[in-house]
């Protein structure tokens, strides 16, 4: 069986490494972030597995396979956080691979496969303004041109090779055989359900659609209500019918959700009738159609608006689903059988790291409750005993998967 | 006959003190409105007005009366701009005011009130975050405790004695037989409707609620949306209905609009679900029952929120509406009809000092039409043939007055 008390005092220990006066706080590229990872990779030694980095700036350790030749079984997720973020978003997964490692040599358990345990790089929304760079590196995806972004006079393409990284060899990694990661579920659904984990079938996809309403900025006292063209009124409207939708979308078989996160108006002073609305839509699903076909819906929406008001819209950015491997979902499942784990399939609606290792191997995710929901802030919490549980599903799995 | 040409010259000179660069701002209590009140007390000289300062830190250009003891006809608005304003904006009444003196005198009238020209302090919101300062300490209601309120180090105090004023003197003007005050519409209702100028009838009362409403801030991506309680979902709808109500009150006799006009969320993030949602509703009425029964029906409307959603709400001010004085709306509208100029009589929807000389004197203001309704910006504007016709309506009213 897993340690449940090694992974335990593992986070604790990492969640002492944060930035002075600020729990929990070690964003990707930051001295503290180095510090985490020094820490980590002396773990790795001391549970005798092999350190290296690789071009993508990700800390492995690998534990040496009997068959080289079959290629590795990799675990592991990001030790990064947010700015004020919580004990377990990401490194939990990077402790639980630890685990996993440390577990099998404990039980004298060889397997065929190597097993490699990563520490991604920078998977939150960095310095940089960009997510998932590690990960995107070792899929060997990682845009080029966001190597010219800087941060306080550093470039990410030397932030990334001050990781150990070579951001010019875009070379995707091969001979994975497996990818798992474990990772917080961020959601109350698990927990709602009563159930010990999640077993990820599939990572949303995400657009996002900025949208600029244009009315007139008037006086608030001395025009007329008849007579405004306010785009707050106007955009409270689309607030409304885009909730709907996402609504409506939500209540078939597909994972749906629409939000609209950021809103702001113009001038925004008491006595003005607001002149100016932006939006950001994230639109989220599983189904890459339910996707489409909301954005051709927000497209048709904005043809409705009141005469005097104008709208731009734009879409940001739009990633398509992954889906993960039957094989890997199969592998995770029958392991939670195996240990007397309850478990439910679900969508991740929050992107990960998993997305694009899904590029380069068959990849599947598990999931551990997470109280309230809450994560990206000091409250976030899972239960050391769900962690434990998870770990042990993810040992089975290897185990099962080298077995193959 | 008014002179147009020098109302277009003075206005013009007055056009040219702004702060460098940024067309047109002359705020109370910078340099620049020194320099405004400078050139305006050398015209005021020039014209052979007795120029003095009152406690309220006032600009005062006297042009004494036969019968002193009959008091004072006052005329008047404000020299002070908002940030990035315009050029008629307060000041076109200002210099309407000085253009009567000097045509009385051209043409050999001698009133038996005194006529008094009176640039009041701050109208607008300044520094100071207050606006009125002027016109509330010439009516001796200027609250006491915003003399502590501090800007750069200086107090407001101390800024009102540096304009002249003698803050602590409570003591409202008296023996003022009328007020009249010129001012642009700020709106587009003479525009509308082809009309030369507006006699205002009252000047609306405003009520400022501030509400607040709190969900709760989860991840987008993870919250499924049967389980969200989303602040601004819940508040668009709330946008929607006080929009709704205020254009049903509108539609009856009564003036009445409500604007939100500042509105704002938390944490604001793309991939979070809004959490908090604080807007700030504006509502203006002639009709003080209209605006006691809009908070009634804000206050019941918010029971109605989703469960999950709590709010909170606060009357941050609550001013009743000002009549204007029957005599002195008689007036104007006499002096409209015999100077042939098109009227009609309307409320402002914009606060002015006049509803703080209403409590002093019988009161009234004349509207100019705005191009477009547009104010406080730099596109501002008014025909000068426009202002001089209520420059002519002005002087009429005032000998219509003094010699009753
Ligand atoms: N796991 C996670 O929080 N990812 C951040 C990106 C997103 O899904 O919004
Ligand atoms: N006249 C004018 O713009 N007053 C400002 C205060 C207001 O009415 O909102």
């Amino acid at each position: 069986r897993v340690n449940a008390d090694r992974i335990a005092a593992d986070l604790d220990a990492m969640s002492k490494i944060t930035d002075p006066g600020r729990p929990w706080t070690r964003r990707a590229f930051s001295p503290r972030f180095d510090e985490g990872r020094e820490w980590l990779a002396r773990q790795f030694t001391e549970a005798g597995l092999i350190v290296s980095n690789d071009a993508g700036g990700n800390l492995l350790g690998r534990r040496p396979g009997g068959d080289p030749k079959r290629g590795t079984i990799m675990l592991g997720s990001h030790s990064d956080t947010v700015p004020d973020g919580g004990r377990f978003d990401g490194v939990a997964g990077v402790i639980v691979a630890l685990e996993v490692a440390r577990m099998l040599d404990e039980r004298g358990i060889r397997l065929r496969h190597h097993l490699d345990v990563v520490d991604f790089l920078a998977e939150e929304v960095s310095v940089f303004g960009v997510s998932c760079i590690g990960s995107r590196g070792m899929a060997g995806v990682l845009p080029q041109d966001w190597l010219a972004l800087t941060h306080e006079g550093r470039s990410l393409d030397q932030a990334i090779r001050d990781c150990g990284g070579v951001p010019e060899w875009q070379i995707p990694a091969t001979n994975i055989r497996a990818f798992l990661e474990l990772h917080i579920e961020q959601g109350r659904v698990l927990e709602a359900h009563g159930t010990d984990l999640g077993i990820v079938t599939a990572i949303a996809g995400i657009t996002r659609i900025e949208i600029v309403l244009t009315g007139q900025p008037d006086h608030a006292g001395t025009t007329p209500m008849g007579t405004r063209a306010d785009a707050l009124v106007a955009a409270a409207a689309l607030v409304t019918d885009i909730d709907a939708e996402a609504v409506r979308r939500a209540h078939g078989p597909d994972h749906f959700t629409a939000t609209v996160g950021e809103f702001s108006i113009e001038p925004g002073a008491a006595n003005v009738v607001p002149g100016r609305v932006r939006m950001l839509i994230d639109a989220r699903s599983d189904n890459r159609d339910q996707m489409r076909e909301f954005l051709g819906w927000s497209r048709q929406r904005l043809t409705k608006l009141p005469t005097k008001i104008s709208a731009d819209m734009r879409v940001l950015s739009d990633n398509r689903p992954t889906p993960m491997h039957a094989d890997i979902i199969n592998a995770l499942e029958a392991a939670s059988g195996k240990v007397g784990a309850t478990h439910r399939r679900m969508v991740s609606g929050a992107g990960h790291d998993a997305a694009f290792m899904a590029r380069l191997a068959p990849t599947a995710m598990l999931f551990v409750p997470s109280k309230d929901g809450r994560s990206h802030c000091p409250e976030e919490f899972s239960e050391i005993a769900d962690i434990a549980l998870g770990a042990e599903v993810m040992a089975e799995a290897v185990i099962a998967i080298d077995q193959e």
